[in-house]
């Protein structure tokens, strides 16, 4: 399903359409492309999925797909502060009136662990994506932070131990280029959401203060997503965000599951 | 993260919370049942997976987790027509003000091929939901069809063939218990939507059938979820709907993904 | 690609091949059924994925692809007794000298929590296979088992708390039609490998239990499969085994892994 | 379940272990780690998955799990040249026998377009691996080559068109770093082995090329793997190879399947 400007060959996707109906959005997906990303502190080499679609008026047949991996293959690097940028280009390359971007892609850190300051690199899934008008566009961030979860019923219950798993606590947020937030500032949040954060690589002592600190700091699934909550809405660069956790019981052969979503500006 | 009351040990989950935030919704997910679904004219067996969550008010601690399954457990079927009533129950249960309940299952129907009438069992992935307050929710139904699609600019620039491809049509409607459609309904939309059905099994005539259907019948990821538009537009019963396709070119490596939402109560 | 044999339409498949090249496994996968499974002590209803594929001799063109899903929808139900027999109906139909069936399909067992006595529904993941000639060829069965495993290092170093998470245990068997062992005591010899076994639902006194018995009984991923091992080991209906356990470490965010292979025969 | 020296903190995994059972491999798997990888001509930055696991002998307890971490993340590039060393370097440093590296990743090549000869960016899934002993151990290479693939039995029962899909070719060799073979060069073995190679951009003249190439050239599942089959076959730099095809049937709902596997050397 090509679709640019050829000479003698008939462009089928640009002829009218009569059955009177818009397209709420239409464009590709799946597309697999490794991408330079700057955090805002340094760029990083990731690989990212990226889907771009944008709204179709009623009277034209299609969109010109091809149009939109050339936007992805021009681009040097990505950001969330260039999201925009981006999403204006594919609007008027695309001569639409709104349209939707997202890219998700492993997100690396590296860590020191708590104890012997050994440094390893940890991975997040993020997700950043554009969606609305030219003249009146979000750009949100989106982060999984994997985090130890210590059951406080087991604890309070039982004479010794408590069973406890790994979570993952995902963050939403909408981003303010003026007022920026950077994704290891959400990753801290979300680290201090659960019961423990959890690192690539752990010495012995590391392990010890990992299993202590995981058992003096139980969470149930609704204490993790209201502490990130309270430390989201504290945070006044955020006007909007949702946090989830799921928590992948070791007791059960099922996930708990919570979600807040909050948008100040209500 | 068990949940029930027991002479003697604390209730945890009882407890009054202080930090001043509802919880949107937390329950369970990835619970994995057999079922028997009631399709309206029939009752099969199938396998679901589960998620349900209530609402939190902000000075209940936690949830009762453990009385989610319980629920599960009890159903004799599931229908789209008795969701509500589990969805009443589980409000109730939980002494909730609103909530969530899906059920994704894989849905089948026997089809007989075009020409030589040979039967054979197609699956389709459906989910069936509810969401809302005791007085005042929702159940949605969602079906994935998948279908051939055609290219149409493929065949008219082309001297002889066309690329074409399986496409995976889903619609997802608002469900009127009083004015019931179908998923046997909703998938032969689907099926009429691309450029031609698919079956589990074809005798050589019917390949020849379909074939030459989709070569007569060519239709890009606008014209699909367009027609398919048309079909539900037109359809009464049908208050709130959204339709999309996703084909998984077979010249590219990514997909041509178009979707439409209508509300027609606005 | 349907391939019978119709009046007047040529038989592609059927013609001859130049090219002297014997292909290995030819045929079907991804087929999604509805399947009754027996396992010897009662009828199950769940939802199958099939993979059916055969040797093609050298000097044939292509398989006849509709005939594997054609024996599928002719089968009553299937068991490890008699997927045998369904291997040898598929060599014979198809011509073929040697093949492999692979049935892919959650299994339910029904389990009583360890103080309370409730009842709940365990899902596992179980794949039963055929591989081989008419006359030489192996049933096998494979089951998923999660259970907790709670880590010994964590324990001996840490004040209290131990880390722990759930894991999966695969275990695979020769399966001896003669000397039948169930997926039952399959499952059993899983869950009795790890730190302690799961449940759907638990009451607090249920959840006081598991919780203990994990702390007291802390295992590495090593000491699950050799744990496992040792039962299987003890079992003379079983020549050949494999049993692997992947633990989803609650203090990283990659699993550990252990896999002992034992042929017995050798 | 960390492992390594440190003082004052009992080694629990070095401990010696009674039940005389070895492990066939014990290791870390679902490690995510950004990676350079060198494929003999440039270097490419991507994201891995990493699997690294060693034989443990009867009579020790348990293996070091971080420091199989520590080795990948000492290492400043990958290729199938140096594999072999980081084998080495993990059998000495775990004091093992033997082990097998797995390290899956996307790639990516640029190519042409057919006709406009617009250039644009392709992605493979690649999974380079090593297994044996520190003396003996063998390097593999595999690679994941979509296509098209358009049916010969369609294309000769129909009066006009031919169904056609997207199709996976996987081709994984033993790797001769003596005489070494490219991830480019089995990409284009693989291409050319179905009814058409695939590119992620294609201007008019382009879609036109390749529908009507891929009708030129029809091929079931069996002819694609016998294609490729002659091609390693003619090719002295491999002594051992598999070829396999997934067709995702854009007439059916489920895949046909083909797999060739040839061991030179016998």
């Amino acid at each position: 399903m090509n679709t640019e400007n050829n000479l003698h060959i008939p462009d089928v996707q640009g002829s009218p359409d009569k059955r009177e109906l818009p397209i709420t959005r239409v464009g590709v997906r799946d597309i697999q492309l490794p991408i330079k990303f700057n955090d805002g502190r340094a760029v990083q080499h990731t690989v990212a999925m990226a889907e771009m679609t944008v709204h179709l008026p009623h009277d034209k047949k299609g969109t010109h797909m091809s149009r939109f991996i050339e936007i992805l293959n021009e681009m040097a690097e990505f950001s969330l502060d260039n999201l925009g940028e981006i999403h204006s280009t594919m609007l008027s390359r695309l001569s639409a009136e709104e349209g939707t971007i997202n890219l998700a892609f492993p997100y690396f850190l590296e860590k020191s662990a708590p104890v012997s300051g050994m440094k390893s690199v940890m991975n997040y899934e993020v997700r950043i994506s554009s969606d609305g008008r030219a003249d009146d566009y979000g750009v949100y961030a989106e982060i999984t932070v994997p985090v130890t979860s210590l059951c406080p019923c087991s604890k309070e219950i039982s004479e010794y131990g408590a069973h406890n798993q790994r979570s993952h606590i995902i963050i939403s947020i909408l981003y303010d280029r003026n007022n920026p937030i950077t994704l290891a500032e959400l990753a801290a949040i979300g680290e201090n959401g659960g019961s423990c954060p959890i690192w690539a690589t752990l010495k012995r002592p590391d392990e010890k203060f990992v299993t202590e600190r995981a058992y003096e700091n139980p969470k149930f699934v609704e204490d993790i997503v209201r502490d990130v909550a309270i430390a989201l809405n504290a945070d006044e660069r955020i006007s909007w965000y949702s946090v989830s956790s799921e928590n992948f019981e070791s007791i059960h052969n099922h996930s708990a599951y919570a979600i807040i979503e909050c948008d100040k500006r209500l």
